[in-house]
């Protein structure tokens, strides 16, 4: 009676991921590789100049990819962070990425998420956020807009109480913009 | 390579719905149908208590049906106004429910939008917010929490200059919570 939502990832990403079982040791190569999604998505064509990835913190493991895909599915939630998000509950076959079973995960992201993201991520399970370009950094560079995110929502999200904090960490590679 | 994110209302919607093209005429009808739904999915178990659609501003013709689905479809997302929006763009074709094709588009919501759903509307293109519980009687009569919406949400809304305001409209039908 209503149709199906659904959101996949455009074919280039294997490409970009290469093996299976991807690790990046170092948050410096986890961002270089998120922003190499958010290149590879304008170069292709499949959404905004955003991407983002889910990865085990302590290892670098590669949990899910994740771009801009709005435009082409018809979603106006399917920022990077959230596909990202979506598509690491489904690779994780639950909707808590703090699940016991699961080791601690991590979102890292191109840019500062907007209002819709940082309302995403409060709820995913996540453990930690670290960050590229700012806010400002955005509005600049791009015709983006970041929404009415406060303006201490590190603040929040490490005060998370009784929920438990997601860490964030600020500014890596934020050059590479 | 990686899964597909594919959310989908359950089965009992169609009998919720009745018609294809149901329409609802004052704001109390409206209320009342997505206030049904929450209750439905909890009876049926298939998600939390809340329910939400979207509606033709004018006449109450019904877009799309939204219920939360968080836990069945592994999606922290799938809240019910979330639900509802990304059910009504795959209907309209478009990420964009303010597209000039379409009429003015409300989003009828059984509880005030938790900080997700608060985003998560901000970009959705909808034109006007109708809202039954508030936040208060949420966390007083339910085991879920809002997250950090802001004091001023309803003024950030109405005022998102540049982009058009989203006029919100509260307490409608509240006492049925």
């Amino acid at each position: 009676m209503y149709p199906d939502i659904t959101l996949r990832l455009p074919k280039w990403i294997a490409e970009e991921v290469r093996s299976p079982a991807l690790c990046l040791p170092t948050l410096e190569e986890r961002m270089a590789f998120v922003i190499r999604l958010a290149e590879r998505n304008i170069q292709e064509g499949t959404g905004g100049p955003f991407g983002a990835a889910v990865f085990v913190q302590e290892t670098g493991e590669l949990i899910a990819p994740g771009i801009n895909i709005v435009v082409a599915s018809h979603c106006s939630l399917a920022h990077a962070e959230a596909v990202a998000i979506m598509v690491a509950q489904q690779v994780c076959g639950t909707f808590d990425l703090s699940a016991d079973s699961l080791p601690r995960l991590e979102l890292v992201t191109s840019a500062q998420p907007c209002i819709q993201c940082y309302g995403n991520i409060w709820w995913s399970g996540l453990q930690r956020l670290v960050v590229g370009a700012s806010k400002a950094d955005v509005e600049r560079l791009t015709s983006f807009q970041e929404g009415p995110v406060p303006e201490d929502w590190v603040e929040t999200l490490e005060h998370r109480a009784p929920l438990p904090s997601i860490r964030v960490i600020q500014n890596v590679l934020r050059e590479a913009m």
